[in-house]
């Protein structure tokens, strides 16, 4: 078998957004969320459609930055945390682009980027979307207790974040400005089983995955924490940060000084009770385009590994005694042209 | 714009199975199954769970039949009908292939064939399979009524088979036996409002979606319904095949010389009580490993274009107001090496 590495040459993320509700903005990350919403609505009707609303605002915010309309984008990956994905189709139907719905749990972002960029290997395909959110009262209702109930949260839960990201990407040679990020290469996540079974506990139940994932990607990449800026984890949160280190150290790997995970890094813990941390597909989706992508356009950032993390959760397995599966798919994101992969081009 | 329609070159499906229940096999196509249990339950207590173990029989077929096991799959493109696609995750635990989740309805086959096609066109990804599958019983307790309710069914209702298919695909170069079909070109398709809000009638739901994705597809490749031996639907059943034919024909093209609905061969109206038709992910794939592919195999087909269809219908979305909105990916399968899209390798 060949390595699990999926390089991949001369392809950028060439223009992307975030949007948020009221706690994201108060937020460390705030201030550049391309637009938020106080009441978290959206101009929707209910938590589920305000959801769909802010995907499709994201995706909005994106193609307008690049001067694109959805016409321009040949496919678009995309998916969320609601059943059957409908926030998705709902927030996509008015920009009409073909459509692959995607489930990856809060992975999604990584899983959207990691295809389109496989996509763009193929030369029928011009520019690719990839496209995610989440809602916390939305995400409430679904997978816990609707916000009317009043349940009191576990220290371990984590505060699904309302969130959307939104990233458009091509191929070098058709990127409408001077390129600043390459996604060089990704690598699909195994599902892991954890063996955690409580539904406010989402860190632990990823962090078996994401620890598998690193290991993995280092070791067939031959390379070692020091050779990036940043390992990016999801939404591990305080929980499955802790787990995670211990689970690396074990194998004798410590990332402690790179590593950064975006649930730790979208609210302020001093002023914001959150728990242990963000999570949601919208967590990842917004801390990459809010604060890593215009980090690299900047050149703050050089290289950076980027695993956003899925736990494969739901009530009605659970309710059957069922434990939850986590996933990490890994992206590697370098600066300008750099691809460390295939060579600079 | 480039087209479309997305040519793939010397891309083989070399292995396929089907699995199903126990109206699966008295159906039509039952002799052909792989493997069928009357129970429904597959060796699991609930038949959320068994939905899973059917995956996972497929896919065990499919990598036997080969001579291969789980660790010789790069990638797998994998999802099915219940939230989170948990069926999927736990399914295919067993086998720790790395595994990319999508979601399409009851479009997920054609989907993951599509998926896979492009991902085959890394080089770093040796072999991938596609898998789906549904189960009646879960399907009923998600979207509908539990069957212990004993609600009656509406004529316009399909019947959500209780099935599942995995596919194998690779570079020709990499087949273990002689090419039998060519996947030669796919096309994403664009999710279409049907303003259909009737959860017990998915084949209105989906045939604007089949109708919009025929119709592009002819007219950007420049061919007509006579170029290929039939043009499949998934499962728009007796209702949407009626509504597609009238769509279609509204726009000068008829295809009923052509057309085949999957959802009209699983099962036989004349014994079984199934209403409208079949339907789930599992019925387009089961009817393509158990009757399309063989049919390639045995020389009885040379060229097919193969569209599953997807209603992505959600309760919740359904109790808020929301329309059901319908998609259709669509695939060209050609006998041996023939290729209309990128010519004969």
């Amino acid at each position: 078998m060949p390595s699990r590495i999926m390089p991949h040459r001369g392809i950028t993320v060439f223009s992307y957004a975030a949007v948020g509700g009221k706690e994201e903005h108060i937020g460390p990350l705030g201030a550049k969320l391309d637009f938020h919403d106080e009441s978290g609505l959206f101009g929707a009707k209910t938590w589920e459609l305000a959801e769909g609303e802010m995907e499709g605002l994201a995706l909005e915010f994106a193609l307008s930055k690049a001067d694109l309309k959805g016409s321009d984008i040949s496919l678009v990956f995309a998916g969320d945390l609601q059943n059957q994905c409908t926030a998705t189709t709902h927030g996509l139907l008015p920009f009409g682009i073909p459509t692959l719905g995607i489930y990856g749990a809060c992975s999604t972002c990584t899983e959207g980027l990691l295809l389109a960029a496989l996509a763009l290997g193929s030369p029928a395909v011009l520019r690719c979307a990839a496209l995610t959110g989440s809602h916390f009262c939305a995400a409430e209702r679904q997978f816990r207790l609707p916000l009317e109930y009043g349940g009191q949260r576990s220290p371990t839960a984590q505060w699904t974040a309302t969130a959307a990201g939104a990233f458009l990407l091509c191929r070098y040679e058709d990127a409408p400005s001077p390129v600043r990020v390459t996604l060089s290469a990704s690598m699909v996540g195994k599902p892991i089983d954890s063996g955690v079974s409580d539904a406010s506990n989402m860190g632990a139940a990823m962090a078996p995955a994401a620890a598998d994932s690193i290991l993995t990607f280092l070791s067939e990449s031959d390379t070692a924490p020091e050779d990036y800026d940043a390992i990016v984890t999801g939404d591990l949160g305080k929980e499955g940060t802790r787990l995670l280190y211990r689970l690396l150290e074990e194998n004798g790997l410590c990332i402690r000084k790179q590593h950064t995970d975006c649930g730790l890094l979208l609210y302020d813990e001093a002023i914001q009770d959150i728990h242990a941390g963000a999570s949601g597909c919208g967590c990842s989706a917004a801390a990459l385009a809010a604060h890593f992508l215009p980090a690299f356009a900047e050149g703050k950032l050089q290289k950076i590994l980027f695993l956003s993390t899925g736990a494969l959760m739901s009530p009605s397995i659970l309710e059957q005694g069922q434990s939850i599966v986590g996933i990490a798919p890994v992206i590697c994101l370098e600066g300008g042209k750099q691809n460390s992969f295939c060579g600079a081009d």
